[in-house]
C-alpha cells in the first residue's frame, strides 16, 4: 500500500533551505504553492524558520506524526537520516540525492544500507536519485517533487523512469489545460517500485488511464502481472526507450543496467494488453483521449468535415493504422441528406461545407453518433468566418458529453475563436492541430477497445509425456550446450510434435540398419555441437534413394568432418510443404518468449516475425501465425493450397507448452518446420536445444 | 511571369461588399489589415463605399490600371465580368466563385468558357473556386485571401491544393510567430498551374523551402521538369495525399479527377529531390528547420542533453529514421572532459547534467559544431531552476546564428521561461515540443543534404537496334494487346537483354526442329492470350530431358488448353540464380515508371519493390536494387554467393531504354530474371509485353 507515500497526512523536508536554488527548498515552494493539506516540517539545523515556516534541528524534534519526508542531503548523510526517520515512525522516505547506484563503486554499497535501514522500521525508500511524487487529489494535494510543472486535478496518471520524459508528458497535458491525477518518477526503483506504482494507480478510481515510461523493465515478472490486472479496468499506455541497439546502448549507460529485449517487451505489452507508443505526442494525445472517451466497440471509423482536404489526410492515416471506413446506413444517409447544403457530400468522409452551421454540423454528427455501423467520429473542423462557429461548438459539447463513442476533433483555427475550442474540450472532446494525430489516437482507442473484448484465453491442454521429458532435459541441465539430436527429437516426440522420422548414428556399422529403420529417400545430416549451421557447410545430403548413394555420402562427410568427430542423422526425406520456423528464447524469471516465423530470408532479413510469451493460448497461436506480412504465403497464394494452419497452430502451442514446463531452455530453434496443404499436418524436419 | 498576380501594383474586388460574412469583405478586410502598399477598388454597382473606400460600378469605372481583380460573384456571371476586366487590361483573376468543373455538368462547360474569354485579353485566371494569395514582401504585402491567419513575413512559401490543408500550414507557423513568404492555395487549376506557382517560388530569393499540399498530380511532367531545376537551389517538402486506397477514392469524390498512381508520385519525387512527408506536423516543422539552419553535409548527429531519458528517445528516432551516431572526435573528448562537471557522461548523447550553466552547455555545442566528425547537432535542454537557462540560451542564440551545421533542439519549459525559448528562436535554431520531432527534421534534411550533394546522373549508353525494336512494335500498337512470346524475346535481344534461348511453334510439326534449337534439358510453355499465370494453370513443363518426354508433355498441354488454341513455347532450362522480377508501367506524357524487386511472394505479399522514372542512371539502377529490403539476399546470405548485381543493373538500365524508347508500352513484366553468381550474368526466362 503506498496511501502513506502518494496521500501522506503530514511531510517534513529534509534539507529544507532558504537558498530558492536548493531542491528542499523548491520542494517546499511546491507544496506550499499547491496548498498541501497537511502540515509541512522544514528540517534544518541551522535556520529557525524556512519560508516562515518553524524549522526544526531533526526530525525527532518533529511534535506530531510524520508520513513522508523528502531528503536532499549529502548521500553519505541519508543512511544517518534514515535512521532518525525510523525512529520516528516515518513510513515513506522520498530519497532525492544522487550518488548511489547509478554511480557504481561505493553508491551500489550506500544504495542497500538506505533500504537495510529503512526496512529495520517498517520504512519505505522512494528512490534514491529520484525526483520525487504527486497527486492532486484535492483532499491531498501534494507535491512532493523539485520540477516546474504546475499541477492541477485530472484523471491521467503518470509514472515515468526518467524525469525529463516525464515532465515531458506533465508539460504538454498542461499546455492544453488538462491537469493530472498522480505522478511519480521513481529513480534508482531501490524499494518502492515502478510495479507497486502502477498497481496503485491501477486500484485509483479516479485514474482513467495511466501513462508509462521504461527504459529498463527491473522486473517483467511483476510488471506483467500488474499490468495484467490493470488493463481490464483502464489502459496502461507505455512508451519504451531503447527500440534501436544505440537506444539501447544509451540506456545501458545512462541506467548501469542490463537492458531488456525489444522483442520482449512486445510480447509482455501484448500479452498484458498494453499499448506501445513510439512517441511522446502520440502517447499523451490518446491518453487525453482516454482520459474523457468512450473506447470503441470495432475500427468502423467515420470522418466528418467543413473542409475537404485534411478530411483525406485523416483518412489515409486511419486506413494506415489499421482501422476501417465506415458504411454510413441508409437511415442515417437520408437523415443527413434532408439536414446538410446541396454542395454537401454524404459520403464517408461527410464533407458538410465550410457553410455548415449547428445544424448541419452538428445534427450530422448526432446522427452518425446513431447509426450502429459507425464505432468511432473524426472530426475535422476549420472555423469558417462565415459559420455560426461557437453554435457548432455548443452542439458538440452537448454531444461529447453524452457519446457512447469516441469523438475526436481536429480544429484549425486561431485565438480569436479560443472560445470554439474551449467549449468543444469542455464537452469532453479532445481538440488536435493536426488530422493525423486524430487519426492516430483513434487507431490506439480502437486497439485498446479489442484488448478489452478479447475472451478469456483458452489453453488447450495436450497429453504429454513430461516425465521422460524431465529425464531428457536434466541429463542435460547445468551444461548450457546444444543437445544431441536423438535427444531433441525425442524432447519432441513427448510433446506429440510431429517430425520426420529421425535415426541417430555414431558409427558406420550402424548406417545399414539405422536407413532400414527410417526407409529410402531419406537425408544424412551430420552432427556435432561445432557444426551448427550444417547445410552451409554441405554437412547436409537430401534425397538419397539407395544403399549405395548413402554409403558414398557418409563416407564423404566422414572426410569432410572428421576433425569434429560428428554422429550422422538419417531422416525421413520430406518434400513439398511451406517452410516455417519457430522458436523458444528462454527469460530469466518469467515465462519464455515464442517466436513464429515463415524460414530463412522472412526472418533474418524481412525480419517479418511474430513474438508472444508462453504458453500460447489457441486464440495465441492463432494471432501469431496471422500476424504476419506473409500469412498469405500461408493461405495460399494464385490459386495454391492453403497450409495446415491448423496444425501450425498445434505445434506452437505444444511447442509453448515445452517452453513453460521447462524454463531452463535457453533457446530452441525449431527450423524448418515443413507445412503440408490443409488437412495433410505439419512435420518438424530440424531443430536445435540449448538448455542453461 | 506571375509577378503581377503575386506583386501587384493594384487591386480590384469584385462582389465587394459591406455583408462581414461574404468574401468579397473578408478579403478586402485582410488587405486593408496587411496594409497592402497599392490601391483597393471595391466593385459593387449598389453601394457608394465599401469600409470607407470608394465603390465602382464596374471595374471599367476604375481611373486606374488593375493588375488583380478577385471575384465571388455568382459563378454564371463570371463570364461576363470577365469580358469587362479584359477590356480594362487586368492581368490576373483570382476566382473564389465555386461552382465550376468541381460540380460537374455546366460547371464543367463554365470553366472552360471563364479560360477562354480570359485569354483572348491574354489575362489569365487563378481557379476557379480556390482561396487566393498571398505575398508578405513588405513592399507588396498582399492578402488577396479570404482566411483568416494572419499574416507575417518569413522565407517559407506555401502552395496548396486543398485550401484547409494551406490553413493548416499557414497556422502553425503563426503559432509559433514565424512568418511566411507567399502563399497559394489554387483552386481548380483551370489556367495558373501549380507548376507555375512553384517555378515562380523557386526564382523568388527570398523563399528558402516550399511546402507543397498535393491531392492530384494534373501534369506530372510538368511537375517534374519544375521540381527537378528548383530542389538544387531550395528544398520542396511535398505532401501527396491519397496514399491508401480509401485516400485515393476520397480523393477523387473531393476533385472529381482521376487520381496519380501513388508509385509514380514516389517515382517523380525520387527523381527530383522532393522530400515527401506523410505527416503535416513534419513537414511544418522540417520547413522551419530549413528556413534557418544550414542543410547538413553528412548523415552523423550527435545530441546533448541536460536530462537522460528524452535524449534516449531522440536517439532511438534517429537511429530508425538511418541517421548515424557521431564518434566524438579524441580532441573534442578531451575539450568536452574539461568543460562539464564530472558526473556528466562524454559521449553520443552527450549528457552535460542539469546543472550545467552557460559555459557547460554552451561550451559543448561549440566544441561539437567544430568536429569535423559531426554533421548535425540534436539538442535536449530542460530549464533546470538551479541552472543559468537564460545564459545558456544567450550562447546557444550566438552559436546559431554561425553555425555552419543545422542544429535543433526540443525545448521543455513553462511560460516563466518563454524568454529562453525566444532568445534561442531568435539565433535561428527551431524549438521543438518533443526530441522526436527534432530527430525525424535531422532525418530529413539530411535526405535533401544527400540530394543536393548528388552528383550528376551517368546514363550508359548501350547500342541497341531500335529500328528493329520500332518494326516490332509498330506491328502491334493501338492494339492494347500482349505481345506474342517470340516477339517479347525479340525485342529483348533488340535492347541487349540477356535471355533464355526460346523458339515458339504454333504446330506439332515443328516441335523436333525446335527442341534441336533450344537443346535438351528445355522447358514447355503454353502461349496464348488467355493464359497469362500459365505456370498456375499446369502451363509450364520443367527440365524436360527427352525428346519422347517433350511429345508426351506436349500432347498433355495441347489436349488440356485446345481452346484456348494455344502456341508453345520451348526455351532452354535454367537452373540455380536468384530470381528478381522487373518491369515497366507506362505513363501517359511522361517517361514510363521502371519496378524492381526480388519476385513472387516478395513483391505481392511483401511489398518489397522499388520504383523510378525511365530512363536510369547507372545510379538509379544500383539505388534501386540496393534500396529493396531484400537486397542481402541478392549480396548472398549465410556464405552464399553474391548474385550478379552489376548484370541485373546492366539489364534493368537497358530496360529503362526500351520503356523510354516506347511510351506505347503499357506494361511490362519481366519475371523472373534469374540472376546467377556475381560473374556469371543473369537472364530473362519469362516476360510479358502490352502495347497500347
Amino acid at each position: 500500500m503506498l496511501d502513506a507515500l502518494f496521500r501522506p497526512r503530514s511531510v517534513a523536508i529534509i534539507g529544507a533551505s532558504n537558498n530558492p536554488l536548493s531542491i528542499g527548498h523548491i520542494v517546499m515552494q511546491n507544496l506550499l504553492d499547491h496548498d498541501f493539506k497537511g502540515p509541512i516540517y522544514p528540517i534544518n539545523p541551522k535556520a529557525k524558520y524556512i519560508k516562515s515556516l518553524p524549522a526544526y534541528a531533526s526530525i525527532a524534534d518533529v511534535p506530531d506524526e510524520v508520513d513522508l519526508v523528502n531528503i536532499s542531503i549529502k548521500n553519505t548523510l541519508v543512511p544517518y537520516v534514515l535512521e532518525d526517520c525510523g525512529k520516528k515512525g516515518v513510513k515513506f522516505a522520498i530519497v532525492h540525492t544522487a550518488g548511489f547506484k547509478e554511480v557504481g563503486g561505493d553508491g551500489i554499497a550506500l544504495e542497500k544500507q538506505i533500504v537495510e535501514v529503512a526496512h529495520k522500521y517498517g520504512m519505505r525508500v522512494y528512490g534514491p536519485n529520484s525526483q520525487g511524487i504527486q497527486n492532486s487529489d484535492p483532499e491531498i494535494s501534494v507535491y512532493a517533487n523539485f520540477t516546474f510543472v504546475p499541477m492541477s486535478p485530472g484523471n491521467i496518471s503518470i509514472v515515468a523512469q526518467s524525469g525529463g520524459v516525464g515532465e515531458t508528458l506533465k508539460l504538454h497535458l498542461y499546455n492544453i489545460g488538462k491537469g493530472i491525477r498522480m505522478y511519480s518518477s521513481f529513480g534508482n526503483e531501490a524499494d518502492v517500485s515502478m510495479n507497486e506504482i502502477i498497481d496503485y494507480y491501477g486500484h485509483d478510481e479516479e485514474t482513467r488511464a495511466i501513462m508509462v515510461h521504461i527504459e529498463t523493465l527491473k522486473d517483467p515478472k511483476g510488471f506483467l502481472e500488474v499490468a495484467r490486472r490493470t488493463t481490464p479496468k483502464k489502459p496502461i499506455l507505455a512508451l519504451k526507450a531503447g527500440r534501436t541497439a544505440e537506444g539501447i546502448s544509451a540506456v545501458a549507460s545512462h541506467t548501469g543496467r542490463l537492458v531488456d529485449q525489444d522483442t520482449l517487451t512486445d510480447a509482455i505489452f501484448e500479452e498484458a494488453g498494453v499499448l506501445r507508443f513510439h512517441s511522446q505526442d502520440d502517447m499523451i494525445k490518446t491518453a487525453i483521449a482516454f482520459s474523457d472517451q468512450a473506447v470503441p466497440k470495432g475500427d468502423r471509423v467515420v470522418v466528418v468535415t467543413n473542409t475537404g482536404g485534411p478530411a483525406i489526410i485523416a483518412v489515409d492515416e486511419c486506413m494506415s493504422r489499421g482501422l476501417k471506413l465506415a458504411k454510413l446506413g441508409a437511415k442515417t444517409k437520408e437523415t443527413l441528406k434532408k439536414l446538410v447544403f446541396a454542395e454537401a457530400i454524404v459520403s464517408n468522409p461527410v464533407d458538410v461545407i465550410a457553410t455548415a452551421g449547428p445544424e448541419q454540423y452538428g445534427g450530422t454528427v448526432e446522427a452518425l453518433l446513431k447509426d450502429p455501423g459507425i464505432d468511432s467520429v473524426l472530426l475535422v473542423f476549420v472555423t469558417a468566418p462565415f459559420a455560426d462557429c461557437e453554435g457548432i461548438a455548443r452542439k458538440l459539447n452537448a454531444l461529447g458529453k453524452t457519446a457512447k463513442k469516441p469523438i475526436v476533433c481536429q480544429v484549425m483555427t486561431i485565438d480569436k475563436w479560443a472560445n470554439v475550442v474551449r467549449i468543444i474540450r469542455e464537452g469532453g472532446i479532445p481538440v488536435y492541430d493536426y488530422a493525423e494525430t486524430a487519426a492516430r489516437v483513434l487507431s490506439s482507442m480502437t486497439q485498446y477497445g479489442k484488448f478489452v473484448q478479447r475472451k478469456a484465453p483458452v489453453y488447450k491442454k495436450y497429453k504429454c509425456d513430461t516425465k521422460r521429458a524431465k529425464a531428457i532435459v536434466k541429463q542435460h541441465r547445468g551444461k548450457g550446450k546444444f543437445l544431441p539430436q536423438d535427444d531433441v527429437f525425442d524432447l519432441l516426440k513427448c510433446y506429440g510434435i510431429p517430425a520426420a522420422k529421425t535415426v541417430r548414428i555414431t558409427k558406420k556399422a550402424d548406417l545399414k540398419k539405422a536407413a532400414k529403420k527410417v526407409g529410402f529417400p531419406l537425408v544424412l545430416k551430420v552432427d556435432a555441437e561445432s557444426l551448427l549451421h550444417k547445410s552451409d557447410v554441405g554437412g547436409v545430403a537430401l534425397d538419397i534413394k539407395t544403399e549405395r548413394a548413402l554409403v558414398t555420402a557418409y563416407d564423404g562427410m566422414a572426410r569432410k568432418f572428421s576433425k569434429a568427430k560428428p554422429a550422422f542423422i538419417l531422416q525421413e526425406y520430406m518434400k513439398g510443404g511451406r517452410e516455417v520456423i519457430m522458436g523458444i528464447k528462454g527469460n530469466e524469471g518469467l515465462a519464455p518468449t515464442m517466436m513464429f516465423g515463415l524460414g530463412g530470408v522472412f526472418v533474418e532479413i524481412m525480419k517479418d516475425v511474430q513474438f508472444r510469451l508462453a504458453p500460447l493460448s489457441n486464440e495465441d497461436a492463432m494471432s501469431m501465425i496471422s500476424s504476419i506480412k506473409g500469412f498469405p504465403v500461408l493461405e495460399g497464394v494464385r490459386g495454391e493450397r492453403a497450409a495446415d494452419i491448423d496444425k501450425l497452430a498445434e505445434i506452437l502451442i505444444r511447442l509453448s507448452m515445452l517452453g513453460a514446463d521447462f524454463p531452463g531452455i535457453e533457446e530452441m530453434d525449431v527450423n524448418p518446420v515443413l507445412a503440408f496443404p490443409k488437412g495433410k499436418g505439419a512435420a518438424v524436419v530440424d531443430a536445435r536445444i540449448k538448455i542453461g
